[in-house]
């Protein structure tokens, strides 16, 4: 199978490494707009070479779309215009609702396999990829009636390959989901980052008290601007709905506090140890 | 030397096991409330064995807080009133103005060394006690100059063969600083738990799209409600001060998120991210 992965940063490069450790492709081709990220991706190994459009349409089998979820529908509906029934298209974006509302009605929409592969780490760029990245991790494919059988089969079989176990769901729910359980956790962490940032003067003490727990929870604010505004802005009202319910749930402790409610501090705090059970 | 722990739990416990792997003690003792944790820190070999405070009064050359820090000022306290000048104690608590508050006119103030080792994981109990769990990270030795120099320079000497740089500051700075990096962190975390419980109602999901960031900001979340409650109170107003500032921060996202502001989420994302030259 000859492979050209669009977009070559934490993504698509890990998912490159993968594909060729797993002997899934004998050639992977990458598509990059960033002249310094396409060098440093061959440099690395991450892809066998350097494409444009035309020649990855003209040579894959498969092509993976792993840039930023804004430029998704776009990108995917001007490859499904000029793709041919023998190739697939895939995406791994955190966000799914526009690109399956986008490419809906095209008449080769069966080509498309639209993917999330519930993987990351903070940091971004072709130097970020990692061996093996994905791995018992869980991939959600989106609206799976509206994929060809034979596209499906063959990205079924490559996460199964890589040891991902799938979860099928519509392009709403797998958005509301991710808010939870993706997309709120990195605006906690980036809001964390700031508050910290704004108000800590003397930065060898927050580096020295490190080991309180800070580092966990503000390890996601290292993650890259340019690919989480568009997943912010792209799951809006969901994101929205969330970070409302998560600044209330911070007021209601805020009171608490406030009033020395110890007991209610103690109830919610509690509850809150349920995730224990949830998460293992 | 011979030493006795207070409060066998996550701290208590993983200091016993220091002390003993770097033979900086030849005889632990425990005392510990509740009959079921003495049991299992003496089935777990954390401690040689179980005494009373007359006993660990009677026969210790050292001995160390490591219970809830509401309980620190008045237990203090009633060791000092019997602690004879060769006898140092000590305290691990996350939080040090109360304590050096009640306890700085006491006659024998000076055999008090009070620290904060800046470690710790979500697990509670005698059974989350760790071996070489302080290596690498920093201690807080709050108000030196009111300890006894014989008193100090020997719990400098065990945190130095811990392997833990020493960081000197007033109890005060110690609270500020703590409230930032780690009593907020716990605080986010239990709040987004809470989110998370309160909104999700498929918890299968939950569980499946692990691996979206959700773990490793939610993981503070399963710490143990009986030590947290009394931190956030005990270090009541930064703990509100830092608290506001972070909804306040939350609120500036929210809004650039309601506006489609891009520009501006990429650049408050962007600051956010200088958290990582920091960090490391």
């Amino acid at each position: 199978m000859k492979t050209t992965i669009i977009g070559l940063g934490l993504i698509g490069g890990s998912f490159a490494l993968s594909l060729k450790d797993n002997g899934l492709s004998d050639c992977i081709m990458g598509v990059e707009h960033s002249e310094k990220s396409a060098r440093r991706a061959l440099e690395l190994g991450l892809v066998d070479k350097i494409v444009d459009i035309d020649e990855a349409l003209a040579e894959s089998d498969l092509i993976v779309l792993a840039t930023p979820v804004d430029t998704l529908p776009v990108m995917a509906t001007k490859i499904l215009n000029r793709i041919s029934p023998n190739q697939i298209l895939m995406d791994m974006g955190s966000t799914k609702q526009e690109l399956c509302e986008v490419t809906m009605m095209h008449p080769n929409r069966g080509r498309l396999v639209a993917t999330h592969p519930m993987w990351g780490t903070e940091n971004s760029g072709p130097d970020a990829a990692v061996h093996d990245a994905f791995r018992g991790r869980s991939v959600v494919i989106c609206d799976k009636e509206l994929s060809d059988a034979d596209a499906l089969e063959q990205v079924e079989k490559i996460y199964s390959v890589l040891g991902m176990p799938i979860r099928y769901m519509s392009a709403e729910e797998q958005d509301t989901h991710c808010a939870y359980v993706s997309h709120i956790s990195h605006i906690t962490s980036f809001a964390l980052a700031l508050t910290v940032l704004e108000k800590e003067r003397e930065e060898e003490h927050i580096f020295d008290l490190a080991g309180g727990g800070f580092e966990s929870t503000v390890r996601l604010a290292k993650s890259l601007p340019q690919t989480w505004a568009p997943i912010f802005l792209g799951n809006k009202y969901n994101v929205l709905d969330v970070l409302r319910e998560h600044i209330h749930q911070l007021q209601i402790l805020r009171r608490m506090i406030e009033r020395d409610d110890r007991d209610g501090l103690i109830e919610a705090m509690q509850r809150a140890n349920k995730i224990r059970e949830i998460l293992k």
